[in-house]
């Protein structure tokens, strides 16, 4: 059974969601609909391209990624698909594949154009439901890339905000928030370091569980998806320090 | 596959929904079980059939539509299955179907009867679980209409708040807002016009994509369900302009 | 078609709940899974306990909970699989399952020790992803429980406030509230009474269903899951009396 997963800024309140599910149904009833989230924040194209990032590579091969997060729907951006070595990415072109497909390689990109295929229209405000989702559907069922539409060489980027070093420091910042108030940083690997701080706060631990970390303090854990992560144990870290997104991390490093 | 749609007041929270789909899931296993929304504001019958009517479209023929707002529930009203061309409706009978059956042929509609089809219960709090969910998953595996119950003939109807014309004006509201903020209208087509304003201030310019509108500044479009939309580009209407359900669009007619 | 059914405190927003589905499709594609809850608060063994207790018997027999309220994620705290007469639970060994075994009989526990069925890793924080989820999905392919660790007797048990008799008083109190604001209680049965109150709030009525209940005005119901819920008719009780969690209500006992 192929798998279809869905990931948008749609929320779930208004039944945006149960329509992309109700076409993807209508044209292939068996396949299997994953939800990996609809509450990335509104427009915000890094975010979601961070989330899927972070979970694609635990879907199944041949996996279907529909990626609607998409504030110039109805404008001149691409309705594109991405075939990669084991996976396809349905999407509009804005940058929101970029950090997913840099692990990945590609072996075709076709921008979306047989209209045959798609939900007749009147208005160009839902091409998750009139676009993406018919065309997920088709692939699920077979259809060939070289049905969908023309082949296209680039894709838009979107920049990720790498960690740098200035002087004695190697500078990160917190570039999203868990559920848990636990703050992500862009920070893959700790060098050797005197001391870590944010917002002046000196980091207490570097752990290997959640419940290592010093209590009412903040500590670091390298998380889920490769990142470390600020937190405080059995807290919101975020809550209990008023951090914010973008805030800076500070490694001062050994000499 | 058979798909069931589930639209409820019940939030995601207490597993409620869990709990319905369980007992879909226990009558027919291979049933497929599709959410359009959970997060209808508690005991909004309007707001539900707004939902429902604006979906129900895109699904495959024969989906078993349960929709579950239900503020009088374990009361004299009553459960009934609502059968269409296409679709089933599976409700309480307080008006939440009116708007989607307003566009379809009804063919037959039964007060659900037959408690050997239903959850034994010593509680009438929570009918999504014990009477409407093993209704839908018996029709789903066939069980004709005439076994559910008996044949009635009239539903109860939720009034829509139609658009008036009085004077030189239209006069519209908005019904809902969605997740990004945009306030969906009543409105479906707007008639020649000098000037469209909201709370005095005037809607700068109706498009067709949203990043057509004029940044910082109220627009209209046609949204994906056929009414119209008041938005700010990239940003929620609601909160910069402190909108609220209900509030008035004013469209000066031309002379 | 077996059914894994998910019940955890990871929130929809990051894309965790799709990676641990991600995961059971890779192992077992033809497996159906439902969402009980993903918003349980966060750690908060007692209320996963509670919801899990109130709705699994509603599931089909061979049903795989998968229950993962995990503050101690990585510490020695033992990931295991409860097999009852008709389920299996596959759980972190914190208590969270208390509630829901007190009804069942157990016919096996193991300890999940088998490190061939378990993700690789490098990171001690998501155990959901990495242990829990592929497990409960080789279970659903019909690994036997001896493959996947050794048997254990005991299991960490939760506390759950069971109401007391003072003098001439019953107490309870409120576990949690649901999403329309009615509070749960911890009381199954009232014995014969003179008054109830809460916050010196006199229950009104106890009623059969919520619309007989004196609007503007606290009153009582047997709810769905067997527990007395305190309400106010198509309001939240919560907001409208700035009611808490662990509240108590008062029951004068009659003499």
């Amino acid at each position: 059974m192929n798998v279809i997963a869905l990931l948008t800024d749609f929320g779930t309140k208004d039944g945006f969601v149960g329509a992309v599910k109700g076409v993807i149904s209508t044209i292939n009833p068996s396949v299997n609909i994953i939800d990996i989230s609809h509450e990335v924040s509104s427009f915000d194209i890094l975010e979601g391209s961070i989330i899927l990032s972070s979970v694609y590579k635990y879907f199944p091969e041949g996996t279907i990624f529909v990626t609607v997060i998409d504030p110039g729907v109805g404008t001149e951006r691409k309705p594109v698909v991405v075939q990669t070595e084991r996976y396809f990415f349905v999407a509009p072109d804005n940058g929101v594949l970029t950090l997913p497909l840099k692990e990945q390689k590609i072996k075709k990109i076709v921008e979306i154009k047989n209209r045959g295929l798609l939900l007749p229209r009147d208005s160009e405000t839902f091409h998750g439901r009139d676009i993406f989702a018919p065309v997920a559907a088709y692939i699920s069922r077979g259809v060939p890339l070289g049905m969908i539409g023309d082949e296209i060489k680039d894709l838009k980027k979107v920049d990720f905000p790498e960690p740098v070093i200035k002087d004695k420091f190697m500078e990160g910042e917190i570039i999203k928030f868990d559920k848990f108030g636990n703050g992500i940083t862009n920070i893959k690997e700790i060098p050797p370091y005197d001391e870590i701080y944010i917002k002046d706060i000196t980091i207490k631990k570097i752990v290997k569980s959640f419940l290592e970390g010093e209590k009412n303090s903040l500590n670091m854990i390298k998380g889920s998806f490769g990142f470390y992560e600020i937190f405080v144990p059995e807290e919101s870290a975020k809550d209990r320090y008023s951090l914010k997104k973008g805030e800076k991390i500070k490694i001062k490093l050994k000499r």
